[in-house]
């Protein structure tokens, strides 16, 4: 069929078995073909295309509620909801976004991003439907992985105690991001095999007969154990145990099956689970066959073979260049252990674990336990590095402030995708951090220039022992410098002059040092020379550069791809302020709103962080500071 | 004994059991008689006398790990490790702390004060102790309360998983501060009534052998059930599923039973469990009857009847205020649901609850999913109002930056606990939540200057539809004033001129307007004229007000009880800057530093937030403005 032509779900009510089959087979056919040109997250879609349809045609979308977990395989249902001419603008400026989004439809009823938020959200909207008397479903739709984060946890606690209708749709695909940790893996594991015994409750039934008569105390406990057989060979005795009704394992491919358990599920009272047994990349071979989940979010590729079309670029990745850099330290340092929530592929980990197994922790999408795990293993004078998102070690924040920055431990944190990330939009933006940790006392945070200077941050953040310090690095690929031979460890609170000038300075850091430079080779053009200096800590603040310049009055221009309202510029007018200077002082940075999705250049020039508007900034500085000594 | 002689707890490896009960008899008494005065935490601390003792006969602290979580239980801990003596000075200014303090004694390894932290830090520690190739003992302390915070579940999930030896002591005294919310506590009851059942194992043996043989599948099943027999009748089938190898349950007041158990247990590989019941006040008949945990957290009492000695105060708390002005708002407004993370008590919702218990949502110790449950509320058009303490507010950045502020949701946060609490000490001061809730998009944030605008303040952020909304509130009672009898909303952004004067302008806000006043009313003598303005909206400003006094350049003071860091007054001079505005602004509030326990005014006083540094702070900006007029 034309899929364009899909509106409004409600046609599926119509199709049978064999009808959703062939759907089915188009709408990969379309994802395989659209995302071989966009990118996205293929994999993740791929595994809930009959899931998605099954659920669209059982339940009525929106008067009930979808609630996609994380949300990156939210693209089928975009599809159904008639989204299926914007997959061209997949993921790019004002263009369709990868996650669900209110503005584009009303069958997105709630938006992420983040991931384990969907039970909580379900659990407020079961309330406010049984407090306005109304009838709906509540339908979230949880991953495996996601399932681990310390809020799922909590929300699975608080609705098996409520008893409120709900139907969780727990998509167990077997990894999350990478590979899955941890003992509740483990039990699914044991839910799946188990589906092949549920014939035994039958059998069960005739064994207990011939079980002769017998009186007293036995007679008892043999009641007993015939009341708790049903529920001991249940599969999903854990979720039993939490308060749900279990549903399950159901195979996520089979539109009978899951037609079945979902019918089933609409008509019990209480929280209900289904266990749906899916496969990541389903349809597509390559992705089928990806064990390390390497199609989880891809760019664009080949069709026929799989390759990845890699954008040409000779320069490594931040992330490699962190890793690298913790493999060569680790070599020497044995009280180097290296943790990661989930993040092992993303965060380029995976040589790392290779050669140091034993000193690799991934707890899974677990922020808060990665957080002040790291603090425990400080205590005991080890050196943890917590390799984190940013936008992720927001989940960290009461850990960084009770546990880490309070007791002053020293953990490292390589703090990866910090700044403005593209594609993934306004739920990923690593743009909260500094406002985040620069009030938080004993911090330490810095930014490097380029992969160089970075491995000499890691370094200096390993061997520091005076509490917490963060390195702050970028989404994607440095610059292409050479790199030094032996790792030197960086004075802390040192700042960098890159660029000398007597009419004004730039402080700035990281991604918006280029622009700087440029801003200030284009005003030397003029006659206006501009110094330019590398603030590369971002807390301390380097006092005797800014002593000197503020004794003299020199005009400052801050810049940083962070947010504005308490951020690095902040922290200089704050300096200024308590030391009773009066420079002319403009900051630019982030402002007060969401950044969507879009390339970094594209969203930059959006909101005005660009070259260009550095020139402005400066000429209209230094009219201001010369008003002012005029008047003087 | 002379309990002020214990300086080790090696001792108690000799005491034999009638010795330790005649020893935790004096312990109690010594307890409830120094807590008579001091106040403190008796409930929770006469709850595990006996617990503690066979803990620290059983291991050797500090080789072995003793962590406590929350850590309000510690008091005897601390006794056994030498700080019997300074019970006088409990929860003091300067005095011994009501948590574990690092700096106290080498036997306190792990600080607290927020729940759910014990495990993640063990779990650090155990992997600190196998990466040295170290034996001891990582023993965490968790209450069942705590124990469904999101952290404490992830690190389940991590250390069932990763199957490194671990001795959780699970707390279980039936209530974690109020009583306990969810299906964990469910779980744990049938885990305690099910401790009658332990002979069925062995009857159950002779049962099974009465099966007769048979053959084919049946044969097979049968055996499947016999294997899995001992794991049913296990009581800690869900510890199991999650890793664990579950002991108990445990008689907490019984040593004979408690040391059998720890015995056991330090002779058993991988993570343990031990399931300890204790009676939270046991052998203080008025905390033994608490049903509603009153003597969790207690001031001053007469011993022999309980009756709490209260300190002369007529005025209304502020957590009552809020409660009772919530009462009136659900009495008209159906869209009202409130909600609290195990705070009923500490927030004084229980006439709230009485009155309308389908509208209140106690969630446990579980602040993201409090958080993005009210989001959830608020995507159907409910007015969840979210009453948290400042210090657990933190828990929820993620959920605040992510759910709420990204999707710009209608949720209320009554920001309980706003400044410094005192007693409770660095772990509980409410000063962070200025500087992480100013730079998220969206955000409104309040706070009144006396319980009469505060009850207007509740109403205007129940009443407020564009978006997230706080209120933020200190501990302890109001001022005293009138209350007017209706209800009315104060404009956004609006502050009020609460002094005139032309010489210079104090900006502030809650507690600190008193002083403000005061410094004033000093100045006034001294013939400087200086307006006080209650800036009752931290953001958004009153850009009418700065715009008028920065116009004129008068010298600005700010003055708030919260961090100087991206603080309010950061926020002033943020806006001076955007404005091109160039006026002498000076900020007092807190310095970058954690602030220790004692009274707020004594706190208030060691940092420099007092009438006199006010006088001193206007005088010198008048001297420093004046001086650039005259060079102007």
């Amino acid at each position: 069929m034309d899929l364009t032509k899909m509106k409004n779900p409600k046609f599926l009510k119509e199709l049978n078995t064999e009808e959703l089959e062939i759907l089915a087979a188009e709408i990969r056919q379309f994802l395989i073909n659209k995302l071989s040109v966009t990118g996205g997250h293929l994999g993740a879609n791929l595994g809930v295309v009959e899931l998605t349809l099954a659920l669209h045609k059982q339940f009525n979308s929106p008067k009930d509620k979808l609630i996609f977990d994380v949300g990156h395989q939210s693209y089928i249902h975009k599809m159904l909801t008639g989204r299926t001419d914007q997959f061209d603008t997949l993921r790019q400026f004002k263009g369709l976004c990868g996650f669900p989004k209110m503005n584009e439809s009303e069958h997105d009823v709630w938006e992420t991003g983040h991931s384990s938020t969907s039970l909580s959200a379900a659990m407020g909207m079961a309330i406010a439907r049984d407090m306005k008397k109304e009838k709906n479903f509540v339908v979230p739709i949880i991953g495996d992985g996601a399932l681990t984060g310390g809020m799922a946890l909590e929300a699975l606690n608080h609705i098996g105690h409520e008893k409120k209708n709900l139907t969780v749709i727990l998509n167990d695909n077997e990894m999350s991001i990478a590979g899955n940790v941890g003992a509740l893996h483990n039990a699914l594991g044991r839910m799946r095999s188990a589906g092949k015994y549920n014939r035994v409750k039958d059998e069960l039934e005739v064994l207990l007969k011939r079980i002769p008569a017998v009186g007293g105390k036995i007679a008892q406990t043999a009641e007993r154990v015939k009341d708790s057989m049903k529920y001991f060979m249940v599969p999903g005795m854990l979720f039993e145990e939490f308060g749900f009704t279990y549903f399950g394992p159901v195979d996520g491919h089979d539109f009978r099956d899951l037609e079945k358990h979902i019918a089933y599920a609409k008509k019990t009272e209480g929280p209900v689970l289904i266990h749906v047994i899916t496969q990541k990349g389903k349809g597509y071979k390559p992705a089928e066959m990806d064990e390390k989940d390497k199609w989880h979010g891809v760019g664009p590729y080949k069709i026929d073979s799989g390759e990845k079309i890699k954008p040409v670029n000779t320069a490594p990745a931040w992330s490699q260049v962190v890793s690298d850099t913790l493999e060569t330290i680790a070599a020497t340092d044995d009280r180097l252990a290296v943790i990661t929530p989930a993040m092992i592929l993303g965060s380029k980990l995976e040589k790392f674990q290779e050669r140091f197994p034993e000193r690799l922790f991934d707890v899974g999408i677990a922020e808060q336990h990665a957080t002040t795990m790291s603090a425990g293993l400080a205590t005991q004078g080890m050196k943890p590095f917590l390799v984190i998102y940013s936008t992720f070690l927001q989940r960290a924040y009461d850990q960084l402030v009770h546990d880490v920055c309070r007791q002053n431990l020293n953990v490292a944190f390589g703090i990866d995708r910090a700044g403005l990330v593209g594609a993934d939009g306004e739920t990923h933006q690593g743009v909260f951090d500094i406002a985040f940790l620069r009030h938080l006392p004993n911090m330490v945070i810095m930014m490097p220039k380029d992969e160089n200077e970075c491995q000499h941050m890691v370094y200096t953040a390993t061997n520091y022992d005076s509490g917490p310090i963060a390195v702050r690095f970028p989404r994607g690929n440095g610059l292409g410098v050479p790199m030094d031979a032996s790792l030197s460890t960086i004075p802390i609170g040192k700042w960098e002059v890159l660029k000398k000038g007597a009419d004004a300075v730039i402080l700035t850091f990281g991604t918006t040092i280029e622009m700087a430079l440029a801003a200030s080779e284009n005003l030397q053009k003029q006659g206006i020379h501009v110094e330019v200096i590398n603030a590369r800590f971002i807390k301390p603040l380097d006092e005797t550069i800014l002593h000197e310049r503020m004794q003299k009055n020199i005009p400052i221009l801050t810049l940083e791809e962070a947010v504005l309202k308490g951020g690095f510029g902040s922290a200089v007018l704050e300096f200024a302020e308590e030391n009773n200077y009066h420079p002319y002082i403009k900051r630019m940075g982030i402002p007060d709103r969401y950044i969507e999705q879009g390339e970094v250049d594209q969203l930059l020039e959006e909101i005005n962080l660009t070259k260009d508007q550095i020139i402005t900034e400066i000429n209209q500085l230094l009219l201001s500071s010369n008003d002012k000594q005029k008047r003087a």
